[in-house]
């Protein structure tokens, strides 16, 4: 039986690198920006409008305002939601195919007939400020409020995101499998035993 | 440096037991209801007067009508909130002796400038109904709504006494380091990579 691994993670905490060390772990894929590359493949549209209209999605199709709304002509909505709905079947695909890990793109929720194991990854915004700072582009020089209003603004967007597909509430530990907070800590040094965990908690499932 | 692992938990979710096996992988002390006893003991109170008391500060320290507010007598209020600082004081000495794991009493928020390992523990409803059905007194025969009723309002007494200590959300991820959903799973099961992650999460820690 496949074992799907499903990542939710605030902006900042490493969760992709926890998805990558997991999936390495665990002898298994991992899918993060590469769903992107394989809507745009399977679209034959080009990654950036993908990459583009997938991030306008998130930030549009929940408005703030009425203003906003307005502004949303029928052509992008139709062209935002095909997006959407590729990425969804990609993430099935990826999942049919065998074990794996997904980071994103509420995979815990596309995927729930799958019983996943559901990990969400938070951090405080000490290690937020830290992990951007370490990240950042050359020449890039945000302030610590600029780097957490970031922070702040791309997980609402995430929040919201995940509202698309479900009621479920983002962040909330009885909405996972395993809640990991990375504060201050080496990933590399922890993913070990989170392995053994998630092989223990399949086999206990499976039983 | 001693090790101190708080477990927050659900009510029915196995935090208890999690607790228990936690502390003997780990070979380290276990409190949980012992801290009554030496409540208790310290105050030259009984047991049951320590256990009555701690539990109706839970129900009455933030009453939910202003007629509830006035059915606190000062002697009541006095008696509770003795109580509750003798509580406080035994948890404080339990953490100076040593590395151990201390379940409920909001620990992780009394103990919060001795950096413990924060754990939250839930599950589903129906894992919840089936550990309470394990575990009724002989002839209890409650009915699957009543048995989710008492949860619900035995978990509102916890965040409730949670929030007396702290302005944190009790059950959201980022307030742990680790949150762990036993849904249908042995927890026996799943203790030894538990007990590993948190032995490195503290030998990163100490660094």
């Amino acid at each position: 039986m496949s074992r799907i691994i499903t990542i939710s993670r605030e902006f900042a905490s490493g969760g992709r690198e926890l998805g990558k060390r997991l999936a390495d772990a665990l002898n298994v894929a991992c899918y993060d920006q590469k769903i992107i590359d394989m809507v745009a493949e399977s679209e034959n549209m080009s990654r950036e409008y993908v990459a583009e209209m997938s991030e306008k999605y998130l930030r549009n199709f929940y408005p703030a305002t009425i203003g906003n709304s307005f502004a949303m002509t029928s052509s992008f909505v139709d062209g935002a939601t095909h997006i959407a709905v590729a990425e969804q079947k990609i993430i099935k695909q990826l999942a049919d195919e065998g074990s794996c890990v997904i980071v994103g793109r509420a995979a815990d929720n596309v995927l729930r007939d799958k019983s996943p194991f559901r990990i969400f990854v938070c951090a405080d915004d000490k290690s937020k400020v830290e992990r951007c700072r370490q990240r950042a582009k050359e020449g890039e020089d945000l302030s610590e409020k600029e780097i957490l209003r970031k922070c702040k603004k791309i997980d609402k967007q995430r929040r919201t995101y995940n509202e698309m597909y479900s009621s479920t509430s983002w962040g909330k530990a009885s909405e996972y499998d395993l809640c990991i907070n990375t504060s201050g800590k080496e990933i590399k040094a922890l993913v070990a035993p989170l392995a053994d965990y998630i092989n223990l908690w399949f086999e206990n499932s499976e039983k």
